[in-house]
């Protein structure tokens, strides 16, 4: 994993050499382009571009939150764009700091916790325009065969942030930190649960996902 | 945060030493204790009771897999649970191999992707009543301020694998890889969605999260 990791980054090392800017000039969500992309590779097991795309949006939307703010998120996808907000910010699924929306829209929101403003960042299909295999990336409108790896990420780290649009945002309590529901206990299987799913619990009333063996 | 870490480590390793076990002798999901709780701390923000638990879970679930298997994952609560799959194995929210499912039960499962057999571990309350520290945390019985991290830590730290129980299962494929969606432009605000929220996007119909500032 790791060593296929370095052929891309070398990889794009090279290709950044041709298009005469140095790598070394790039520096996402603190990290060098080496360490922000093994950092993406080890916590998501692969160098998907969507992630890639992802740290952009987070660099850009902690430069505009700016330091010191204690900063939650919502994504508006579940494909990517979470693990981009898990590497690059504190936010997580399990510390409730990063809530998903399964919208399928490649959009995320940083915003200060205590006063609820921040800034929407969303992939701006009208810019994407300048850059083709970004938009047939997203859009699926050729197979990805015929979109190797290495020219769309080569693509994504010449576009930088200049496919996404930004807007200042108020974000609605009901996105807040999740407080916890009341727990009770299963009369049939004897497992604590939340109330909110009825007697007995979902999963005794045959609505789970497995069955024994 | 990591001193903070690293005070528990040192408090643990006392408490390990008072009970006659040497803390050098647990190792879970491949690493020390102290590598584990500084995972923990690491990528969750904070040492959470729930994350050294799942550490424990995933461990034994892992054990039961096998090594070599392609494993998936379900958690079926939003809290806590879902960092310690992420933090120790290769599924995360982004990559589409860990399902979340919002049901307040502590429970996970590992399964083989290719077969959809694996293994369901739960914490089992009438395991916990061995350790009243555990179940008075998990059913929030007394208030928090009597339940002092490091004595709950070194309660989880003695039941390790004991307070939980385990069943072979075989997931329904409802749970496998999420397909993408069909990908339309949304008509007002000209964003890609995925057209099954209806025309326009869910935003756009006035049930989006946030207002423009």
């Amino acid at each position: 994993m790791c060593r296929a990791a370095w052929r891309h980054v070398r990889s794009k090392m090279q290709q950044l050499e041709k298009i005469g800017k140095e790598p070394a000039e790039i520096v996402i969500c603190g990290r060098s382009l080496d360490v922000f992309l093994n950092d993406i590779e080890r916590f998501h097991g692969f160098l998907a571009p969507g992630l890639v795309l992802g740290g952009f949006m987070v660099d850009w939307a902690q430069q505009l939150i700016g330091p010191g703010v204690e900063a939650d998120a919502v994504v508006e996808t579940c494909h990517c764009l979470p693990d981009a907000v898990q590497i690059f910010t504190p936010c997580t699924i399990g510390n409730g700091w990063l809530k998903v929306l399964d919208w399928d829209k490649f959009a995320l929101t940083l915003y200060d916790k205590a006063k609820l403003h921040g800034y929407r960042i969303w992939l701006d299909l009208k810019k994407t325009f300048l850059f083709p295999r970004i938009y047939n990336w997203y859009m699926r409108s050729i197979p990805k065969k015929h979109l190797p790896l290495e020219t769309l990420l080569e693509e994504i780290l010449r576009a930088q942030r200049s496919v996404f649009s930004v807007r200042a945002v108020q974000v609605a309590t009901m996105v807040g930190r999740k407080k916890k529901r009341n727990i009770g206990i299963c009369s049939i299987c004897g497992e604590a649960y939340s109330n909110f799913q009825g007697k007995p619990c979902i999963s005794c009333q045959g609505k789970g996902y497995l069955s024994t063996m």
